[in-house]
C-alpha cells in the first residue's frame, strides 16, 4: 500500500461507539513508535470545538463538519504527515469527496478510508459516551447516526474492521498489517 | 532566531492592503527554493471559505476565525510545516492567545509575529480588493478594518515590515535575513 512516509490521511468511519477513536490511537501510537515523527489523530469531537463550534446536526452541517476536518488532514497529509482522522462522517458522498480532493493533486492512495464496521447494537451495548442511553430515554435532542438518522457504509473502503470479532490488538494488528510498506 | 526547519508559524498581521498575502507568497517561494519542502501559506481569505464560512466580521467572529486558523497552523508547525499565515487579524489579545498555545509544548519561538505595518492612506490607495473605494462610496455593509473597525498593532513583534518604505524584494530580504538561523 501507500508509503505512509510520505503522508497519508486514514479516515476512520463509523457509528458512535464503534471504537474509531480507540484505534486512530492506538495506531498512532504504533506508528510513533514505529519511528514515524509526524503523526496527528484528528477527532471529530475535537475538532467541533476548535473548527466547527456552532455546527448541528443536519446533513449540510453534518457534511460542513466533515469537509473542514477533510481541509485540515488534506493539508498535513501533503507535508508528510500520517493523519488520523475519527469522525463518523455518515454520508458516502462527502467522503468521497475528500478522497477526490486528496487525489487531485495527483497523489492516489493518500487518503485510506477504514471502515470501522461495527454494527449497531454493540455500539448501542458500549455506548461509550451515553448517546444510545440518552436515545432511548428521549433525553437526546439531537439526531443520533444509526439509530435515527443514516449512515451509509461505505462501498469499498481501503480496510474493514470488524471490532465485535476482535481485540483492540488484534484490530490494531490488522490494520497495521494492511498499511504497512 | 528560531531553526525553521523544526516548524514554525511566521504570523503576518496588518491592515487590509498592507501586504501580508503578497509577502508570506514571496516568503514561501524563498523558503521553497532554499530547500525548506515543507512550507504552508494559509490565507485568511481562503481559510474563510473552508474553515470559517459563515462567521461574520463582529470582533467575537473575527477573533474566532483568527483562532481556527491559528489552531490548524499549530498542528503544521509542530509536525515540521512553516506556515505563513496572512491573516488581518486585528485584536491584540487573540494573537497574543495564539503565541502562548503555540509556545505551551516548551517550544519557544515557534510563533513569529510579522507586522506588515503600512499606513493605513498607503493601504486605502492600493485597495488590492476595492474594500477600501466600497467603504468611502458607502457600497460596503461590514466593517473594514484601520477604517471604522479597530486595529491594534503588535507591541513587540518579532519583525515590522514598512512596505511603504521599500520594495517587496527589500522586503522579503528583510524577513529572510531576519529568520535564517
Amino acid at each position: 500500500m501507500t508509503d505512509l512516509h510520505q503522508g497519508a490521511t486514514l479516515w476512520f468511519t463509523g457509528l458512535p461507539s464503534a471504537g474509531k477513536t480507540t484505534l486512530a490511537h492506538a495506531l498512532g501510537k504504533r506508528l510513533t513508535e514505529a519511528g514515524y515523527d509526524r503523526v496527528e489523530v484528528l477527532d471529530g469531537d475535537v475538532a467541533r470545538e476548535h473548527l466547527t463550534k456552532g455546527l448541528g446536526f443536519t446533513r449540510e452541517d453534518r457534511d460542513e463538519n466533515v469537509r473542514r476536518i477533510g481541509w485540515v488532514a488534506e493539508i498535513l497529509s501533503r507535508n508528510g504527515v500520517v493523519v488520523l482522522c475519527s469522525v463518523i462522517s455518515p454520508y458516502r458522498a462527502v467522503r468521497d469527496e475528500l478522497r477526490a480532493r486528496h487525489e487531485s493533486e495527483g497523489r492516489r492512495g493518500r487518503f485510506i478510508e477504514i471502515y470501522v464496521a461495527t454494527p449497531v447494537e454493540v455500539c448501542a451495548e458500549r455506548d461509550v459516551k451515553g448517546l444510545y442511553a440518552r436515545k432511548t430515554s428521549g433525553d437526546l435532542a439531537t439526531p443520533l447516526t444509526g439509530i435515527d438518522d443514516p449512515y451509509e457504509p461505505p462501498l469499498a473502503a481501503e480496510i474493514t474492521v470488524p471490532t465485535h470479532q476482535q481485540t483492540i490488538d488484534e484490530s490494531v494488528e490488522q490494520l497495521w498489517q494492511a498499511l504497512r510498506p
